[in-house]
Order: C-alpha cells, then sequence, then structure tokens
C-alpha cells in the first residue's frame, strides 16, 4: 500500500493547489471606472488573501502529517476524502463573504473553517493512530503535538464564531489573523 | 513503455483531481440573505458531495487496479481516456440536477454513471488481460475481482434508473448511498 | 539540466490535464426542460468529445516525443512554451463553435488546430535536433517519424479548412475523425 | 525537511500550472457574428498572450532558483507563499485589461507585475540566503546573479508605470516585451 500512500499524497497536493488557486476566479469584476467599484474589488482582494492563507496553512501542516506516515489505512482514506471535500467548499464560502459581508455568511465561513479543522484534527488523529497502535503512549503523542494548540485555537475559533454574530466585518478581520497565529505557533513546534 | 505507463497515471490522477475540484464552481450562489435561497444552497452542497463521494471511490478502485499493471498497451491507453472523457462530465451533470431536480435530470445523472462504471470495467478489463493474457484463468480472476460485486452494483444501478424515473428526489438519496456502499465493499476486498 | 527537464515534463502535463479537463466548464445548459434544450446540450457533449480526443491525442504524442529526450535547451522549451499558450486557446475555440456552430468559428477552430499542429513540428523539430545534432541523418530520422504522416495529415486539414469554409457542419465531422485518424498510424508506428 | 522542499516544488508548479491556464477561462467570447466583436476577441488573445508570457517567464525563473536549492526554512516558505498569492491575481487583473483597457486598468496591472518581481526577488534573496549564509559573499552571489538586471529591469517597470498613467495603450505592448527581453537576459546568464 506504499505506493497508494504517494499517490494519496499527490492527489490531495494538486486538490489543495486547485482549491487555493481556483478561488481567484470567483473574484467578482469592478463593473464600471469608478472609486467605489475598485473599493469593493480591493476588499474582494483581501478577502481572497485570509482564504489563501488559510489553505496555505493547512497544506503546510497536512504535509507535515503525512511526510510521518509511512502507509494509509482505510481509516486515514475516508477521513481525507471527507476532510478535502469539505476544504473544497473554502472557495464557495469566500464568495459568499465577498459578495455579501454580513451575519450570515461570515458565521457559515466560520463553521465551515470548524468543520475544516475539526476533520483535519480527526484524520491527524487516524494517522498517528495507525502509526503508534501498539503503543500505550499514542495518546500522549497526539496530545503533544497537537491538542495543546487545539485547544487554545478552537477555544479562539468558537469566541470569532461567536464575534461573527454580533460584528461580523470584525470576525472577518479575526479570520485572517487566525492561520498567520497559527503558523508562527507551528513554527515553535518545529524548531 | 514503462515511463509512458507512469505518466498516464499522473495524468489521470492530474484529471481526477481536478474533476473533483471544480464541481465546486458549478455550486449555484445565493442570491438574496433569505432562508429558501440558504436551504437551495445547501441542498447544492448535498448534491456536491454526491458527485465529490462518486468521483473519490472512481479514485480509488482506479489507483488499486494500476497499482498492479507494469506496462500499459494501446487498448488500455484508449479505454481510459474514454473513460476519462466520460468522468469529465460528471461536474456538468451534478449541475444540471443541482440546477432542477427533475426526472430527466437525474436519469441523465443516472445514465451517465452508469456508462462510467461501465467503461471503468472496461478498462479493468483491458489491464487485467494484457497481464494475464499467457494464463488461461483471465477470466477466472477477472470474474473474481471485479465482476461478482460489478453484477450486484449493476443491478442496483438499473433499479435506481427506474427510481429516477419514478422518484427522481428519491433516487438522488440512492446516488449518495452507492459509493459508500461500493466502497464498503472493496474495503473487504483488500483486506 | 537533466532536472528542469522533469520538471518540464511535469508542468506541460499537468498544463494539459487542466485544459482537457476545463473545456467541460464551458458547456452551455439546457435552461429549460424542452427537447431542444437537451438536443443543444447533447450537441454541445459531442464537440466536447471532439477537443478531448484532439487533446488526448496530442498528449499522447508529447509523451512519447519527450520519453526520447534527455535534456532540453532553450530552444526546446520556448517552442514548447509558445505551442502551449496556442493549446490553452482550444477550450476557448471549442466554446466558440458550440455556442455558434457558423462558418468563421468552424474555421477558426479549423486554423488554430492547424497553427497548434504546426508549433507542436516544431517542437519535435527542435527536440530531435539537439539530440541527433552531429549526426548528418536528422533529417533522414525527423523525415522517418514525423513528416511522412504529417504531410499526409496537413493536406488532409487544408482540406477540411476548406470545407470548412462551405460547409462548417461536415467539417465539424472531421475534426472529430482527424484525431482517431491519426491516433491509429501512431500505433502503427509504435508497433 | 528534504521531503518537504519536493512538496513545495511540486504545489508551487501545480499552482504555477492552474494559474496560466485558468486566465484562458477568462476570455470574453464574442456576442455576436461580426466583425469588430471578432477583433475584440483577436485582441483579448493578444493580452491573454501576454500574462502567458509573464507566468512562463517566473515560472522558469522559479525552476531555476529551486533547483539549486536543497532545504527550505520558513521563511523561505512564508515569502513563497505570499508571491504565489499575489501571482494567483495576475489571471484577475489580465481579465480587468481585457475587459477595459484604460489608464487605471493597465496602472493595476503594472503595479501587481511590479509587486510580483519585488515578492520573487525577495523569495530569491531568501533561498540564496539560506545556502550562503556562512559565507561573506552572499551579498555579492546574489548581487551578481540577481540585482544587475533587477536594477535594470526594475527601472524600466517604473518607466512602464509611468507610461501607462499617460498612454496605457502603449504600456500594454510594453507589458508582452518584458518578459520576452527578461527571459533573452537570463539565458545569456545560463550559458
Amino acid at each position: 500500500m506504499e505506493k497508494l500512500k504517494e499517490r494519496l499524497d499527490m492527489f490531495s497536493d494538486a486538490v489543495i493547489a486547485i482549491i487555493i488557486t481556483i478561488m481567484v476566479l470567483e473574484l467578482p469584476m469592478p463593473q464600471h471606472d469608478s472609486v467605489s467599484e475598485y473599493l469593493q474589488f480591493g476588499k474582494a482582494i483581501g478577502i481572497f488573501f485570509i482564504s489563501f492563507c488559510y489553505v496555505a496553512n493547512i497544506w503546510y501542516q497536512h504535509s507535515i502529517l503525512y511526510s510521518d506516515a509511512e502507509t494509509i489505512n482505510n481509516k486515514v482514506f475516508i477521513s481525507e476524502f471527507i476532510f478535502l471535500a469539505f476544504l473544497s467548499l473554502i472557495p464557495t464560502f469566500t464568495k459568499l463573504i465577498t459578495v455579501d459581508t454580513n451575519r450570515h455568511t461570515v458565521l457559515s465561513y466560520g463553521i465551515l473553517t470548524f468543520i475544516v479543522n475539526g476533520l483535519f484534527m480527526l484524520t491527524s488523529y487516524a494517522v498517528v493512530h495507525q502509526k503508534y497502535s501498539d503503543k500505550s503512549d499514542t495518546q500522549k503523542i497526539f496530545q503533544k503535538i497537537y491538542l495543546n494548540h487545539s485547544n487554545f485555537l478552537g477555544m479562539i475559533n468558537v469566541i470569532v464564531l461567536i464575534l461573527a454574530y454580533f460584528k461580523p466585518n470584525w470576525a472577518v478581520w479575526c479570520y485572517l489573523a487566525l492561520p498567520v497565529i497559527s503558523f508562527v505557533f507551528n513554527r515553535d513546534d518545529q524548531v
């Protein structure tokens, strides 16, 4: 199954590369040569960068995760694909916020990233678990690598979700900040 | 021709990765901030997941099939490309159901998946046949690996097609269930 | 430069994989649930298959060509990219015929495939030439491999172009037949 | 981290391959069978070629740069992704010029290519720096490889930006010429 693992690696990378790039196709063009249209366009580009950062960060964590794994079992395979299915929705939900930044769209976007993060954690668990299944310290390793930050980031996610309900425009800025923060935290881990 | 085989592998994987991801571009956006629009959008996402599962399952079977093969001959090459041509239509037919879930669109979708399954079986036959062409038990091996389930799943497919004619909305649910069932059956095979 | 060659191989394959798949995004959807709309849709799918065959055939010849090459020089690099630039236009010109099959659109499509074939021949020449530059029989080898059929297929191409002017609907059928014929001829070469 | 470097290589290549190809999806179709519409379409194709050349040239420099590198550190990783994020905007800004070639759109396009060039230079610096960090002549090497031309091309870029303000239609032609000139200069370097 070694070979299937490599194929899945490349397949996932290709899917993530497509997700990160097709978001740009969803950018609404300025219709007239007016200042307000260009401001709107600039805001859309800003939101595009949020999702770009988010997916780039996911790709990085995903690569680190699978560089450890040697084989994949069916559980990993299934959770990987459910994770990819939800990740594929990021471009659509990005467009949702771009077109109309209101309470419902920002909340939807927040819930989607919440689900994607959760599914990624499940996949991580499946990958780590299959490798250290015979050792009693699986739980401990996983806790150390993922849960410390996950707890912290998970809590932040919930707070931003609540913020999205009352102040959707502020929440959008938090969604820009979160992957950046997450990346810095992860960097500490690798060093 | 070893090298051409690897290139075809990667090419097919790239094409399937693109097919599975561009489906998301076809999702119709909610135009107004109303409940009925969001429900419509939620239904479209559900249909997107159906096709995502279907293509993910095809990719899995496809990887298993080619991990066996060492070379490809012209027959494999041609049937592979006809198979990919029809598979490429999945995003378009998914959009068809999304926009208007009626008898004709669900039937069209059903017939397309029927054709894709058939073409995949032909490709499988070509791949298995070229490897075991000197052995008299090709037929038997192929029968064992593919036809047992194929007969069963083929029959289900026909039943769902008939269902699609009378109850298109029910048939859509069956199309969600089929790749999941197929995946579970295949898992038994691999273990 | 060995490594650059591999990267160019993969890059070209990725670009061709995207070209062959995004064509499906250009398919016009049936707007109403009427027979004439579905017929129109069926015709669009037929034209999609023409371009799919054409690009699949180009990919095959392209793979065969580069499986021979060990390195690439600047001339190969430049002609490869000019070739890819024109090949990228195939989806757009396919849509042109799909939307309105008239004299001008079919002629445009014909001229585009004519240019792409020509550019592919130039790239082939550059690849073969860099390998056998010290031998006096480069010309002969190239003649043997490519020009025999090229002359023949080039002539057919010109005839179909003329046909496209007078009978665009007939010419479309010829464009379906040409890659199939080309593929069969190439098969003889490989055996 | 060797493996992560390979994955990043392939991921970047995939993203660039998608960027260079999806531009074609943004081409506006001629709506009627009239000469003026076809002229408009021809102009759009010309602008498509400008961006195609630009991205192809970036890909080439990018490949040369990373063929040197053996590992990547976090600084390289972050600047690579910021570079890719801005490069992803090329298709959108290409469409901007295509739809309406005026002072603001051509200036926007010019500023974008200016930013992308600058970010590429920063990435180059990060890659070169991590390799030769212990040598005092990093600065010298980098100067020799990149800054000589960069200074020159940077100056040209500024001049074209000023031109874009007064004569947007002329500036468009310069943007076609720049990647070609850049490619020729780079060729000298490699020989």
